[in-house]
């Protein structure tokens, strides 16, 4: 598919396809500014951790084109403000604060001879922000090598959410290594859960793979524990939105439930994700901050209201996975398994080698 | 509450409220002819088996009216006919059949003396409905106090669909459990899982938990683990609509993750039910059919298509929780505990004695 994330650099302009609407309508939302890219992300026309990374990152291009048009000093300052405005559009997704922070870093690296006109950093943001979009691309179909080796001919896989090419620059994390499998010339079915309230699977996951023409069925989030109660599932693989140092894993509200399910009926669980999406300053999953979304999520469908005025509901977006229910973690550098904080640690440091 | 379900004798008419349309809008449902009752019945106005039992029970007293306005012959075989279409109204309740029964078996016991008019017999089946709905209530209360002793003061409770007073005739099950243990004096808090795809927890529970000032809170079915994780549930009960011989019990899709977490998490996961819920003849989960449903219930939301074109659904009705997950079975004669084979038997011969 082309890239739902395109940033025209002649119009100065970043056309993201708006997830809200799949898959009824595929229109684009138009990003000129950084608010419009703020906007964007918290209310989720582009959602998915490397997916929100990429966007950030071309909303700090955005901003510094913004900030180019104001005197040095003032300029300057914008721009500082408006990173940290992006890093914190939303909470839990790692990669949206290390993707921020890689343009700042560019930008330090940039100006180590002195300071630099506020166009050639965003001519240099723009150029980060695409070479970041493609790795993330490259780094999935490493991801997805890996993992595809851990399925087999014949299995029906269960995901969670979207951890797709919607979820990321382009192939997916989860999805990349369904796909990879495919690729590679097993016969692979998917089935998606729904995922509320946003409806990430039903709208997006099964959106991505019929395009491709890989099998997928959509069952509600709560019909999980029957279909493998009936050897319907051989095994999970969802993405992640923050890994932390041990293991534990934040990920789609419902993925907790979903690993537990198959501790039980002794389905592997599989999270695969980018070393990006580690957090190496969290220890374990009861330092991961869980983001509260607004009710209306929950509490209307569209135009209709499904529940009682003034009842109140949940409405949290994600939960933290403990590392003992995950049979590995695929990465681009190969397949973690337990003990996790060794295999992360090892992992971090020869990837802080590499670069 | 009022009853949903309400026979106007002077009218001959049946009210009851569309629980299709909650908690939007509260509207009756009028029926005065037996084909008024079976398009209910068929098309949800009402659901929940022991209440689908009772409007079935009135729907036989207005076939009686009905069949009183022809000749002696002609009407009683037209009554005939309305009692077998009512009682195949839908395939599944057991309750329908059993209710339409106790018409047939009230109507054959009044006439061993010879025939009666058909407006006798009109009057018979509406003396039997009521009290069916009578009775109905009253066991739920009995139920309720024997499930309360098992809940604490300040418990939140989990729930999955509606096994309420809109279930029943009123009262409910695992609501009248709530409703026995917070009129006991005790502060008890409900989450009610939404339900999908039918949104019984989010539409039904709620609405009539909220008009009793009982705190309910709706979560969608995939928070389940991530609110129990953070010790936010103490107890699960749930209805059920069939239970097997060894206690396999069949409920709304959902349950059985439900239960699979509650015991991860070690919260007791409760049942509860009537004693005519044991099918006897059932020896086990494995011979319990499920019922798939139509595809749209889970492709559409309201008028929205939210999965893609041409993309396949799952849509089980029911799910089978094993015995072993069960920690108590909640009946009219009171909390049944494993083994549930021995339990059941005691239970359901102790229950045939007294009749």
């Amino acid at each position: 598919m082309n890239s739902h994330i395109r940033f025209d650099a002649r119009e100065g302009a970043l056309h993201l396809l708006d997830q809200r609407k799949l898959p009824e309508v595929e229109a684009d939302v138009v990003c000129v500014t950084p608010d419009d890219v703020i906007a964007a992300l918290k209310t989720m026309v582009v959602r998915g951790a490397p997916a929100i990374g990429v966007t950030a990152a071309f909303g700090c291009a955005l901003a510094a084109r913004g900030a180019a048009s104001e005197d040095a000093e003032a300029g300057r300052r914008r721009l500082e403000v408006d990173l940290d405005r992006i890093a914190e559009a939303r909470p839990t997704a790692v990669n949206l604060r290390w993707a921020v922070e890689r343009m700042r870093r560019a930008w330090r690296e940039a100006e180590s001879g002195g300071p630099l006109p506020l166009t050639e950093v965003a001519a240099l943001f723009e150029r980060e922000a695409l070479a970041l979009q493609w790795e993330d691309e490259a780094l999935c179909r490493r991801l997805g090598r890996h993992g595809a080796a851990l399925l087999h001919d014949g299995d029906t896989v269960l995901t969670h959410c979207n951890a797709g090419a919607l979820a990321t620059a382009g192939y997916g994390t989860a999805l990349g290594v369904i796909r990879a499998a495919v690729e590679g010339g097993k016969h692979i079915s998917v089935i998606a859960d729904e995922t509320r309230p946003f409806l990430q699977g039903a709208r997006l996951t099964a959106w991505e793979l019929a395009r491709d023409g890989i099998p997928v069925t959509v069952a509600c989030d709560n019909a999980c524990a029957h279909l493998m109660s009936r050897g319907m599932v051989q095994a999970v693989v969802v993405g992640a939105d923050r890994i932390a140092a041990n293991g534990d894993t934040a990920n789609k509200i419902g993925t907790l439930g979903v690993a537990i399910l198959a501790g039980h009926f002794q389905v592997p669980f599989y999270v695969a994700a980018p070393l990006s999406t580690i957090d190496a300053a969290t220890p374990d999953g009861a330092h991961i901050p869980i983001e509260e979304r607004p009710a209306e999520e929950v509490t209307h469908m569209g135009a209709r209201r499904i529940t009682p005025q003034g009842v109140p509901v949940y409405n949290f977006a994600f939960d933290v996975t403990p590392a003992a229910l995950i049979s590995g973690i695929i990465t681009e550098a190969g397949v973690l398994r337990a003990p996790y904080g060794e295999a992360i640690a090892k992992a971090l440091g020869a990837s802080g080698e590499r670069q």
